[in-house]
């Protein structure tokens, strides 16, 4: 009735008759072993520990049969298990564990750690408690980036740019306005990082295979002692749902995305031709035989591995794709290395940028030559006239604008002359404008200081701003060092069991 | 000095001289003109409406001028306006408008409504305005799916079915059980769609060019009129700024990876061999000669349709990515069609999805034999064992196992016997446990019911569970509620000014 | 036994007692009725005129039947059925126009069309007549865009610029090296279409639902008929197949990726502060008050929709990702529109570049100073150096660099007499090389010159490269003729029949 | 002038004064260091050689230095090599290896290796040599698979089983025709993989750091001696171009999303509802308590990776797009280990496939049984009918259809005497057709018998077939093993010079 079909005869190490095979063995479970020994090893045991402690406390085994798992536990050497290499006598690291605590305390009494539990709830446990500790990585990166704006910002309130609008300059501002802006945008990110965080922060252990167990487990207390908020609910959802993980990379997505576009700006800035910025000599590789060749590889590196965090984030959620919803390896083992190296690319990136930021100069005489330049005044000057004059808008426009198509002619900046000249030409009359008020107007100084409204660049407005931001900073700081301090505590409690 | 070079002579409509060139006005405005008008239209009357009523109440203009603005904006023949072809005498929709303007109030007056603002600002504003319809639109299906699941869910807390793991039957658990972890996932995806949305609902206008203006503007009351919770803040992060659409569809990305989840599922329990789900004759193509082949159609166009709304929204991200922090076309119009693309397919599958589930019909009589099947509730004898005859949990799944090979063998049900005979073989003794205490351990309906525990099958704890999903739903009907009606009525009042 | 669940109560629409649903309807069928009347119509029409001349030729329908069927199909209102709006009486365009034929020429004859074949053959085949024209229309512009290249190439053999790397000067070369460069890659962009476009064009039809027919068709003859080069082999494959359009967007996204590149670089060429390159005014948008302000957006728009081609590319992967080998609606009807989206995006990039560039003047005045400024020819002078003076190629290169070194410091060129001082410090000899010697060794013409290997930027080497890619061009612009040439004949013969 | 801006005062490591920065060196610095040893320094020691080689060919060094310089080279120990730990003294193993050989031969000697070439062209020659091996591990795998699915199909000429459409059985086919398209389907990935190699077979050595060189080098003769066809042509291209790549990885998406595919298929296949396909021993996991429960884990594997690659693969595209056309770290060291393991990932995926289906066993009388089941064979007695009965095709159509839609209310099969009352209602006349002849009609195995047309499954068909595509493996074998071979050629005779 079966047809078996030993078909590939070139193939010969195939001796598909028991498990693992060893192409299986090669291609699947020896990275496996490797990828969990670096990523999953302490969790591991820590779920271990507070499983036993659980169990005991709930009377389902006895109190000194946790403590001698406890015991074992404690004694595993962890140093030995990451250097043991993968020979197939065992699964996975799961029963590799399995198999020292065998050893250690006996089968018996090491059986029954696994009493109300299976690989499936043990595994989400661990994939969440890894997030944790990458997820504030990034989180660390994004504050030191966002400081390290804050306090370039905090001396350049007065320093005046020109904004680009189509890779033009289009109007001046300060630096501080154009910094606050990624500080903002910096300070959604760390918002979407804290809900990611809180999001994922809940316990999926007691879930089991897949729908709990009849066992009088205590699910909050393995959440507590796990330094997590609490358990999750519904357990097929526990081992099934893969949001906990899609929503943190949808988040490091626009983080990367946002880095990656400050990054472009700060490499066109770090060109002989606008030179508005210099990194330090220690992220700037140059060549031997041309010292005046700075290469700003740091500024590449950081968009190049910003790139690499969105690209991996996007290549999760394709794995996860078109999988079923339920336990499958798909969006387990194998993904888990992939998730880690897309948060670690993130947390590289901000890190970076937010190092070779801290230490370049910025050519300030550049900058206010170029925000200077250009006409790019000229619309201040269009909407003094419109308040002063009382002439239409677009009339005052059109008036300038033929002002600047003369002026580049002529190869001149735009005199007084020319305005009245104007002025008379198309209203019949010259404007009361002096020659002074058309100078301030002009002045890429007052076209700063005017602009004293909501989010805008007069300096009075961005040392507000700065002062809100620098708010956000201290509340999100809090907000860390609280989550640190949550982990290294349940840490020391539970290896002190 | 300047070497021009009009060089591709086989491009023969390529007379560059004037803007914009016919290739351009072919393959980029025309295109354009077409998207705006479908797109953004209203919004951005409603934008000139909002801006004309702030600057005659700040006094930047006066109030007859913007009597005739808004008498003329309210006048506007939008359906006209919808069939225009683009011709090429304006360069977009804006300066479309703003020519029907001109012809209305007469070039001064019609100028006016351009005085402290730009196109920059007004078009991240009506982006925004309608993202916010898209986000409801989107959160409307999904409300409606979890709904669909909930109703399902409530009618079956003692529907056994079997739950897989690795696309095989694992255990027993309940429809509603499976249903409710759906639903709990939908809960998440409504509160990040909510967020999204709120992070969304501020309003850029005022931020001008990109360093605002010097006229005394009310960015609030603008924010106001056009139902946004606030102004943004720092302008230049107003117009640079992405996240506001990149968060939206990194929250849109996980609702369809999850949605396209759950109808892997429901495709496979739809095929013959499986015959666990039979969808109404309203969303079934048949074929005209085999009536019996039921298509299920709608669930592939579910799948498909969150796919593309995955793969749409990735694409999005990475057009923006590797672009300038600022100002520039990529990430403005020539992209805002594929974000509504995007948003347009998720509501799409997430409304079909709903509707043909809940017209569904499930196999329970199938799924509950399937339940029983497989020998998939032995775990819970195992379990059972360890509790009652005090036999370490390992050595009870030995026995058992013993006890499922012999069976597959025999090729019958596990018997008494056959339990009895092991436990001799192993323990030395037979087990305390009665024959009907056995059959209940094997039972799926046993299995499920000692299963109480938090976010268990145990019907006792789904009800539990439904309750606090069904309160969940209806808090999140009364966020949606008031969001439709604000922004029902903003236009409400700004149609009436 | 079955439980029927009407349970959504709140959408009062879906009577789902009859196919379709009015949800179906709605969010489905009037959307694949529109995408299928504006990409599809002709190619059924054609399909169902080759299928009939084949039914005929091998006697499977009588010829009468045939003329009728023909005359009929020759005589269906395209522009009515293009303005034909979906009203849910037929399933779709394909029953539409049964129906439409039908009442052409009775039941009776317009249903033998339907002998012998299916609707998954014939979707099949007119995807990949629709994507033939799609993929020779992204072909056209490409060979545009390389021709523009090859055209400038030819006037800037000895026009100097500087390249780049890190986003620094480096070294001196010639346009015409650089502009070759980017021939060169897009000549194998030719290639990977040209290869894409044989892919596909084979004819699927005779497949049937997927395991052909035992009527005895002409699988060739519909093929020649409908102008491909031969029918598809395996019927299975023929249905269930998709890299006929996955190898086509992967070669797409190859395109725009380096399309994409090509513009970041003319971008920034294009910037006030590179100042090497000006758009014609047809690709330039301004301000009004700023006429200086030339922002390059026809670049940007390049950019832009190079980039929404690779991402819809790359969504089109994510909808056929983990799908069945099979029949399937994802593969279908929904993911089309996806595929010409992307085609179309890459040729409008492609198509307004070419147009752009062509039109675009460099500026080779600033080009020269630049490929002259910072040291950049240092490398060609220690080179000279190892060769002349016998001296190792660390060593010189070191001397070369303290007279770099040295010259920035005293903010001066580097002079001869300089050079003698280090050769005296650290070889205790002066050079036997002359001051003119020197002078040419640094003289970026020099540079250029001498680089004449295989491939160089050497005026001779360059001219040679022209001639070859030249000579590609012309090739690849007769294979383009074949093929236009040949969907032309088949048109033409087949309405004649 | 310069504002220096030291501001991350809390980021004690960053002393920026000189190069790297602690913080460069640990996140960017030692990373590279271990990616390159693990991935490129055998092709970095070849490199040198093949240089060695030519300077003293080309009479640019003397025979003398070059012998010296092989040796050293030779003699690099390349175990203690990659047990080097990233110390920050050299910026990266091309500066770790001359260190070596400045130690090994003296700097003058080892310095004249670095004549007439760079950083820049090495790095490019490398990448490709490695992608060279990379292409073809997946060559090798996915010609094992494709010779697996035929060698199966060999022996299944007249195994029928149902093919699906709409994950509906549809039509009865053989597994043979069913695994005949997969392999047709492979074929064309292998030729595609086969140009990919060709492509990107080219060497850029010689193009130094973007310009060439005035040295009298041989590009040939380093290419010759490192065995690529020939060299590339345009320096500026061959530093800058990256379709060598993303050409690759468009194939292997292709290759991937076609096995992701097959792989869906056959899970649902080892489903225990439709059990068609039993995995061997060796690639099944197991649960230690249900002997019966055989988790194809292997295939989700297959599917998991087959998805990492795919997703790797766009994360590669995502990572070059939109940066400059030059000399970029984007798309070089950090990417290239992205690159490495999207091909990994991908011959891993083909890999386990092709073993895990190589024994594993179809159920050929389920399999069967399915393809007599369901009606499914109906169309063929409506062709039947059409063909004897001179019946209009519609008309047979809807005869069949009225006989099933009652045999299905019957609970029947499909009887005679239903089909002749049903010809009798309708035509008012009983068919000729014998009862004998209906039966064959319905017969799967007549169904298939008949279908004899190209590509068809009827066994002679599927023999022909086979026949062919056994040839074109033994051509591509041929291909492989050629490549190979010129591989293993030059590394031999390069270790031997």
């Amino acid at each position: 009735m079966i047809d078996s079909s030993p078909t590939n005869t070139n193939t010969t190490d195939t001796n598909t008759e028991c498990f693992p095979s060893p192409v299986y063995a090669a291609h699947v479970l020896t990275d496996l072993f490797e990828d969990a020994k670096r990523l999953f090893l302490d969790y591991m045991i820590e779920v271990d520990c507070a499983h036993a402690v659980m169990l005991a406390e709930q009377n389902i085994i006895n109190k000194d049969d946790a403590r001698t798992l406890l015991d074992a536990l404690h004694k595993l050497d962890r140093k030995a298990i990451r250097a043991a290499r993968y020979d197939g006598s065992c699964e996975d690291l799961f029963f590799y564990l399995e198999s020292l605590m065998n050893a250690a305390c006996g089968e018996e009494i090491a059986g029954k750690l696994h009493t109300a539990r299976s690989r499936n709830d043990t595994d989400v446990t661990i994939y969440r408690m890894r997030l944790r500790r990458d997820t504030l990585a990034v989180m660390r990166a994004t504050l030191d980036l966002r400081k390290t704006l804050l306090t370039i910002a905090a001396r350049h309130h007065e320093t005046l740019i020109p904004a680009y609008t189509h890779t033009q300059p289009a109007q001046p501002t300060t630096l501080a306005h154009y910094l606050l802006a990624m500080a903002e945008v910096l300070g959604r990110d760390v918002k979407r990082l804290q809900r990611a965080y809180e999001a994922l922060n809940f316990s999926p252990l007691g879930a089991c295979a897949i729908t709990s167990t009849g066992f009088p487990i205590s699910r909050t207390r393995t959440a507590e002692l796990l330094g997590f908020t609490a358990p999750t609910v519904n357990t097929y959802a526990s081992i099934a749902a893969t949001d906990y993980f899609t929503e943190l990379l949808g988040t490091v997505s626009t983080l990367v995305i946002n880095t990656g576009k400050f990054a472009q700006d700060f490499l066109v800035w770090a060109t002989r031709e606008f030179d508005y910025l210099r990194l330090s000599d220690g992220f700037v590789q140059s060549s031997s035989i041309m010292p005046q060749k700075r290469n700003p590889v740091a500024l590449e590196h950081v968009r190049a591995l910003a790139s690499k965090a969105l690209g991996q984030s996007q290549a999760v959620l394709t794995v996860v794709h078109n999988t079923p919803f339920g336990d499958i390896n798909d969006v387990e083992d194998d993904l888990q290395p992939l998730i880690a190296n897309a948060l670690r690319d993130a947390s590289r990136a901000v890190t970076i940028f937010a190092a070779a930021l801290s230490g370049a100069s910025f050519n300030t005489e550049r900058l206010r030559e170029r925000a200077a330049g250009d006409f790019i005044t000229v619309t201040e000057l269009a909407d003094t006239i419109t308040r002063r004059e009382s002439v239409p808008f677009r009339t005052a426009h059109s008036i300038i604008a033929r002002c600047v198509t003369q002026s580049i002619e002529l190869n001149s900046p735009l005199t007084y002359e020319l305005l009245q000249t104007n002025a008379q030409a198309i209203l019949n009359r010259p404007f009361a404008l002096t020659r002074d008020e058309m100078r301030e107007s002009l002045d890429p100084e007052y076209f700063v200081r005017v602009r004293t409204t909501h989010g805008s660049p007069a300096p009075e407005e961005t040392r507000r701003a700065l002062t809100v931001e620098s708010e956000h900073a201290r509340t999100d700081e809090t907000w860390y060092a609280a989550r640190i301090e949550s982990l290294a505590d349940y840490v020391r409690r539970l290896s002190s069991i």
